[in-house]
């Protein structure tokens, strides 16, 4: 059993090579740019241990876990075009750097690469891997058109506003976990509770980014607090705020939404705080977390052997606010 | 054995069903108006050929058939984005009509579809399809880059140009016709000529395409003379031209490249036959329908079962210029 940082160096080790040919240059080489940025590779990370809970690593789930990295910075190659996103990890995005055409068509060659991985799985699994595989990006790529979409909508109701996120960011960490637990031998109803434990994971996760954007401490999470606000970006917050706020507040939301005024982060957290979504979202995270916790208590193995996924769950949610 | 036409009929019969969920509509709805623009869908059909040349046609036959023009249409729905086309097919392409990020997501979600249909192939064939699939995706993927890179190239070598046009167009005929081989049974000799008789048959449509656009009378190939010399496109005329004209005419259609002129396509095309890039790009198309031809010929099956390939061949390029 391997901790949330041997699997990561592990697969860093693995990963950081080229996954494209030479030519032409003008293709290939954004695609390894952007590989080049980092990140935290804990998609990956995850399809390991949800392997390594049932059995040792098998050589294709290496494979899978590169093809699922792979996937998510051809999403986040796209998304960044949609998004007129400049930078990316504090660099300029593939777009910005190389053009919108060269952006676009690096990252479709980037998904045909994940499904070059992908084919490497045995004859065993291939089918379920690729249906399960199929039917998370279809999703991924959902929860991105209701995100776009709710761009447009001044009001979005909080059930509509959890649809996205688990489309969009849950359900690809659920699936990470549950291919590496298919290739790992699990039956049907572990593999089951492994995804819901990724999916109960997933949504505390995005609803403490959304927290911490208004609450969080800039110095400790490195992020300028408010960007979602100035941005106007549809969180947990501004959706269950419109529910609880009095008339007169919703009328200021409204305004605060439609036309940039100095003050408009700090009267946003204000009527936020007024109407306690501050300490709503710390429950709500709170119950997908402990949710989280139960299915992980529920999978049939050794209580021992899932000491590396509460270590990641308490990586990726953190309860010192 | 049954006709081109047999078989378009059959496939579109197929085809002309809805291949996406109903909701998020505002993902879907785009993916379904792009496909109901139409199309000859001359690659499934190549595909279904392919397979009836050696044996009856699979059930997964069609299966594949659909994931190569749902392919085919997702590089159509991105390289119309890349190209700034306004119009497909007399109609609006779907960034006209939905917007950039939209018709991005579409085309996203379309690949992904794709792949659910070559899911359905059977473990014994899968490992194989997959990897053609994807490799011939890769060098679509690259033919649509080094056909933008040369936009901003003054001159291209014929040998660039007749690689880019290779990977762009000619590899996913010979791929179409190739898999339905594979899952028809085809010995791997067999393979390799139909892939070539694909490939030969891809570069002399796609030169034909070239002379047309000059030289084809407008009634009746429907499309306006000299679109191509108006865009400033890397044709074989162009490229042909480039080599052999004298330094005068180099520099002249250097200018042209350089300023729209009014008469720019008059005196383009003068270039063009001056230097006998007409008669050359005739004879060209000739040998590689001629090579064509033989590698149809080289297939080890009774003549008579290859006569609907001749007739796709005939209908693809036609020498009544």
């Amino acid at each position: 059993m391997q901790d949330f940082e041997e699997l990561s160096r592990e697969f860093l080790n693995r990963f950081n090579t080229s996954h494209f040919p030479q030519k032409p240059e003008s293709l290939y080489q954004p695609a390894e740019y952007f590989l080049g940025l980092g990140g935290k590779r804990v998609r990956p990370v995850m399809c390991l241990m949800g392997n390594e809970l049932f059995d040792e690593i098998k050589p294709h789930t290496w494979d899978v876990a590169t093809a699922i990295e792979l996937f998510h910075n051809f999403t986040l190659i796209h998304d960044d075009i949609m998004d007129k996103a400049p930078l990316r990890r504090g660099m300029p995005t593939l777009h910005e750097k190389f053009g919108h055409s060269n952006a676009l068509l690096a990252g479709d060659v980037m998904l045909v690469v994940a499904y070059d991985y992908i084919n490497k799985v045995p004859q065993s699994n291939i089918h379920k891997i690729i249906q399960l595989f199929n039917s998370t990006a279809k999703a991924v790529c959902e929860g991105q058109q209701l995100d776009m979409d709710f761009e447009r909508t001044p009001e979005v109701s909080l059930a509509d506003y959890l649809q996205m996120i688990e489309l969009k960011t849950s359900v690809l960490l659920a699936a990470s976990l549950k291919m590496g637990a298919m290739l790992g031998g699990a039956g049907e109803g572990n593999q089951q509770h492994i995804a819901a434990f990724g999916r109960n994971l997933g949504l505390a996760f995005q609803i403490q980014d959304d927290y911490l954007d208004a609450f969080g401490d800039p110095a400790k999470f490195g992020k300028q607090s408010g960007g979602d606000i100035v941005a106007n970006k549809k969180t947990y917050l501004l959706c269950r705020a419109m529910q609880l706020a009095s008339a007169s507040q919703q009328k200021e939301m409204l305004e605060l939404l439609a036309a940039d005024s100095p003050d408009k982060v700090v009267r946003m957290i204000s009527i936020f705080k007024s109407c306690g979504v501050d300490e709503e979202s710390k429950i709500l995270m709170e119950r997908y977390l402990s949710g989280a916790f139960q299915h992980l208590e529920d999978i049939a193995v050794l209580a021992n052997r899932k000491e590396p996924l509460r270590q990641l769950a308490r990586f990726l949610v953190q309860r010192d606010y």
